[in-house]
């Protein structure tokens, strides 16, 4: 903590420097498929720079004006997006470097990652000259940068409000996927880089500036292969000392260590140190990227828990039971329902005040929502629960009309007088065919009230449960 | 198998007998709500019997003549299915006894599940006077039979379609998950059967029934608590001798075991021992409902395997990587490339010949889709690979004008001259708000085809790898 206040305090980060153009060429736009690949994005996203499109073919791309270089360019260009062809970027660097570019995002790829000798050579070349005019490099072989704040997107469709996450991707397809599936659950971002193959700017580079970084909240971070080994157990404890680093590894096993060479020429190495590092670290270290956004979705709109204690409310039947053992096995503590609850459900004449227990099944409140109001409101507010775990789900059997998704959802949002995590499980429609028409169209539209309203919904018990128990042991590790 | 052929070719099982009644009674019938609940299901399904409403307080109900009590029934009755008060069924059996009712499903609850005394003196009490009669009771406190061929179906839109999975159940919320998600995914059902407190027919009965019954390929078992500690090992030995048996324990943990008491009066008993049995008698042992329901997709729509050598087709970047990491960690072998294919796609010009690999990465075919075509074709057909896993998404970004499903679909379905196990990983879209409207239509049409054509479609690469792995090594373990 103490090198990032004091290193950054003094000098701005090399990427700040390079993330904040006022205007962006586009080279090797054109007009065919959707019309200016990186120019649409920037258009959508809106841009305030000025955005030229760069390719001498055209005098006109996506309604701006396109020039035959970027020395041709009139005004000057802060930032570089390169789509021309591996065998054109030397040249094209020359011209960057005699028009004062200060960044360029390489999207052209087929260098190193090829496995070809003249391919990786050029690659280098790359980088000598780009030294020589001080440009600095993201990628090549990758998708670059997504930075709503300064309406910059590389794909259209990117959600325009920014967040607190960041993202830090050797994959742009991992980029869209992340930014994408934990937007649709209500996630937003401060940026999201993809780096490809980390010719200049690597991991290191990237750890260091979110760390610092005011805008960012939690680190999500998808990576091949380390590029400098030397620096990176540092740099990771740097940013995990100052916010939670989530990274999944890609490339542990032997096939997709193969994988990695192909895609980013990364050479995956050790899997057992790979880990050590990450533990060591204090990073949070994951598999997949449904558990990353499940965790980022926990971090982004829980509060930390004070323990394991978890009251389980609102399941039924088989799925409550399942819940206990799955909440269990996740490292969550369903302790027994405490006996002042069953006392004072006695004392109000709740008829299930000796049979209700922790899981609270709600089945067998056989449609008294009073009754189970009662026990929900009970559970959430007695102190031995640290964390709820909540059943969602739309009408059961046909849909009751008139139905107002707002009435519907009140019965499920519970809300604590003590700031404790409640986590929600979607329980989608399991009805078939046309019988599940209209339930497919509220389920969705309940879903998308729930997270608007900032709640931390998932698909399933088994997600949540591990989510929620992620996070627990992330604030245990920091005491 | 000797036992099952020697001994049921002799004589019908005893569940035989009450699961084809020519005419039903619902006792407890009501007209609110839904319209008779019980009654309206089973005209849904067509049940093709004399269905019998009795309640005193009605004259007619779901448009069936309702009558005051079973013995005031003109016809015969063979089935009776009872949702009155647990007070009056002792009454209500001494009636089926006189009519000559040889079944009795007891949707009816509060027995021993309450941990009440005289609630399980009660339910002890009824099994006495059934035995009396010769009546065979199914429960209490379960939602009974699912039979689709007899139009014998518990709640509203389950489907008519009969297939070849049997499923027992403790609870009757199980059966409705399973029903309704595996339904989802093209599995249909012999049989479904929640039998809940287990008073009469318990898991052993109905695992013994199921090994025999010829209309049923595949087993799924959702149990509580084994009533029969004596006859369970041998009855599941003889079920999973005749057939995969795959089977989720509830109440594996302390509270779990909590919930089982207050849900099915079940002791969930030693895992130790319950892991122990399951294990020498050759189940799959899962540990939640979506696990499954994947190997029952499995099961049903894909062909065994010869081994565990996999390809990995049409992923692209980190998708790609991380396929291959998941794959191997769920015990698949995703091997290198086969140098003879190599080999062809030099021959064939094919431009990624030496950069391609197993995953095939199709992005880095850049849109080339003979080129990826060509590399998916070999790589299926190479007798070095025993199974395969393919991707599968709608249209990326914009939609195309005109968009037809069928024409999109054929890019990705791949088929085998030799019968391989082919699993397939939807990605849905990743877009959000308005952006994805309409690809979440096409998205969901495109799974409804895939689905009509009986392919094993999952929803993550992790299940999918999940899936196959365990279905192999059942084929595995039977050899």
């Amino acid at each position: 903590m103490e090198y990032l206040m004091k290193g950054y305090a003094m000098s701005t980060h090399p990427l700040e420097e390079i993330l904040h153009p006022k205007s962006i060429a586009v080279v090797g736009a054109s007009d065919t498929g959707r019309g200016g690949r990186f120019v649409t994005p920037l258009l959508e996203q809106g841009f305030k720079g000025e955005i030229y499109p760069v390719n001498p073919k055209y005098k006109v791309i996506a309604g701006l004006p396109a020039y035959p270089r970027v020395s041709a360019i009139p005004g000057s260009v802060d930032y570089v997006i390169s789509s021309i062809p591996s065998n054109y970027v030397l040249d094209m660097i020359e011209d960057c470097g005699k028009k004062g570019v200060k960044g360029l995002h390489l999207f052209t790829a087929r260098f190193s990652e090829t496995g070809r000798k003249d391919a990786a050579d050029l690659e280098l070349e790359i980088l000598r000259r780009a030294r020589k005019y001080g440009l600095r490099i993201i990628g090549p072989n990758c998708m670059g940068v997504y930075y709503p704040k300064e309406g910059i997107a590389f794909i259209e469709g990117m959600p325009r409000e920014p967040g607190k996450v960041a993202l830090i991707s050797q994959s742009g397809q991992v980029v869209g996927e992340i930014v994408g599936f934990s937007g649709q659950r209500g996630i937003r971002f401060s940026k999201a880089i993809s780096y490809g193959n980390a010719l200049d700017f690597n991991e290191c580079d990237f750890l260091e500036y979110f760390a610092q970084d005011k805008e960012t909240d939690l680190i999500l971070m998808y990576i091949e292969g380390v590029r400098d080994g030397q620096r990176f157990p540092k740099a990771l404890r740097q940013a995990t000392a100052a916010k939670p680093v989530i990274v999944v590894k890609g490339g542990r096993g032997a096939a997709g260590n193969r994988a990695t060479v192909s895609h980013t020429a990364s050479m995956a190495g050790s899997q057992q140190i790979w880990e050590a590092v990450v533990r060591q670290a204090g990073a949070i270290s994951l598999e997949n990227l449904e558990d990353m956004t499940d965790l980022a979705v926990a971090f982004s709109f829980l509060p930390p828990a004070a323990g394991r204690n978890l009251a389980v409310i609102g399941g039924s039947g088989g799925s409550s039971v399942l819940a206990a053992d799955q909440c269990e096995e996740a490292g969550l503590n369903v302790i027994p329902l405490p006996q002042d609850i069953r006392k004072k459900l006695k004392e109000a004449g709740n008829s299930i005040w000796d049979w209700i227990g922790n899981p609270a099944d709600f089945s067998i409140a056989m449609g008294d929502l009073e009754a189970a109001f009662q026990i929900g409101t009970l559970m959430v507010e007695h102190p031995a629960f640290d964390a709820i775990m909540a059943f969602v789900h739309g009408p059961w059997g046909k849909i009751p009309e008139p139905f107002s998704v707002d009435e519907h959802i009140k019965q499920f949002v519970l809300s604590s007088s003590t700031n404790k995590p409640v986590i929600y499980v979607f329980q989608e429609p399991r009805r078939q065919g046309k019988e599940q028409e209209g339930l497919i169209e509220i389920s969705k539209e309940i879903k998308e009230k729930l997270i608007e309203k900032k709640l931390a919904l998932y698909p399933s018990i088994g997600r949540a449960a591990r989510a929620l128990s992620r996070m627990i042991g992330y604030y245990e590790s920091r005491k």
